[in-house]
């Protein structure tokens, strides 16, 4: 195992042959050293404030299924959120639902930079590593991220439990919602909770759009994935539905996976 | 000076403090030892199918006159064009114009990867670094390229002096198209001689669509810009169009810059 004390992104299964390219931002709940527990407590470190709780052990089972390579942060969303452009107001939040991240309110412009520089950078570096590993070789990646959500907001309970999300290009999000609706009992919605217009698509909008790739965003309701075994469950349905509906998409690909 | 052998992209007025961040993807006609020269003549590495001839000089002006940084390659397209993504036929491209360029046919999966790597994946995380930096400190940069056209191509001659083009935010562009239709006698056109659909807009679509950030890409004809006081002086009308558009379109940007 090595020293992972100054790691900040994995990429898992890197030689993995298959055309899905599988990113979890929200994978790790760790707070390194040298940003220190922003001083919340066990509990809000381990709330779906400072990760997305079951998302990271889905996309390993997926990235297996699928021989698809995973790239994963290392560190908490709290510290940096690699789903979002250094300047959005929720990169380094200080507030998350209703929990507030005093450690965050009045960063220097020069701290910012340093965690910009120190995680979002490196993470955006290894997605655009893998896209090109994978198109050298002749394949056009499909990327696909993989996010849990909390099952009550605000104090309101979601009723959705899949959520597929797209960007400018619907193709892949759509094929996947039919596949998905006809193969489970699931309750699948179409961006929700939430959509592009609430600026959580910004991973897709820096490595699919730019090259014209197929893409999408998952998001499973964390309560469905809270063990091993359902973990794994909902990884063989989303693996399935996944190659189901890249396989309806081939055709309409600009071009095809060599 | 550094010693530049194994450096393919540089910053420029890097510590700039205006909101404009400068590219020139095609500066250079420099083919490193470990690239070689591609079999290509003195004549064939001086053309430009190599690179933008007069480009850097007037980005460089530009930079200066905007207090803008200026990220510009160090090594020719025709090794890599960072102008395009790692699986367009012109990233290597073996043919450009009337030339053949007899070196980039048949490069193996692990050459091509490898150019990408060292040439293609530094080159846009520079561009990448640089907009970090800007949004740090509060701003929202404007993205502009400056590249160079040839006055003859395939025998045909080009009567457009200046091409304004975008990808898709048109905002910026028709500013400028208006303002320079204004100051100047130039035969100025939008997306002319080629546009997005030419697939040339890779940079603009990397690095302002996924932050929304105003942006345009510039090619001025080359016959133009041969002597050092036309490059100063083109320079100088460009930097005048472009601080007037940015004024234009301000009011209508999501957000102005701090």
């Amino acid at each position: 195992m090595p020293d992972r004390a100054d790691q900040v992104v994995e990429i898992e299964n890197a030689s993995a042959a298959g055309p899905v390219l599988l990113v979890c931002e929200h994978a790790s709940n760790r707070f390194p050293e040298r940003w220190g527990d922003l001083g919340l407590s066990d509990a809000e470190r381990r709330a779906h404030i400072a990760w997305d709780p079951g998302a990271l052990p889905v996309a390993q089972h997926v990235s297996h299924l699928l021989d698809a390579p995973l790239v994963r942060s290392h560190v908490s969303r709290l510290i940096y959120d690699c789903n979002r452009a250094p300047d959005h107001p929720s990169a380094m939040a200080q507030t998350s639902e209703t929990y507030q991240i005093a450690a965050n309110c009045g960063l220097t412009d020069d701290q910012r930079l340093e965690r910009t520089r120190e995680i979002y950078l490196p993470f955006h570096a290894a997605v655009e590593e893998m896209i090109a590993r994978m198109m050298s070789r002749g394949q056009r990646p499909v990327l696909v991220t993989i996010h849990s959500f909390t099952p009550v907001w605000h104090g309101v309970a979601r009723e959705v439990e899949l959520g597929i999300i797209h960007d400018a290009d619907p193709a892949l999000a759509l094929a996947m919602l039919a596949q998905a609706r006809q193969s489970t009992a699931l309750d699948c919605r179409l961006n929700a909770p939430y959509s592009a217009a609430d600026d959580v698509t910004h991973t897709l909008k820096l490595h699919a759009n730019p090259y014209g790739l197929r893409n999408v965003m998952l998001e499973v309701r964390n309560d469905l994935i809270a063990t091993a075994a359902r973990q794994e469950a909902v990884a063989l349905f989303l693996a399935s539905v996944i190659a189901g509906a890249m396989a309806e998409t081939d055709t309409m690909a600009a071009k095809g996976a060599a």
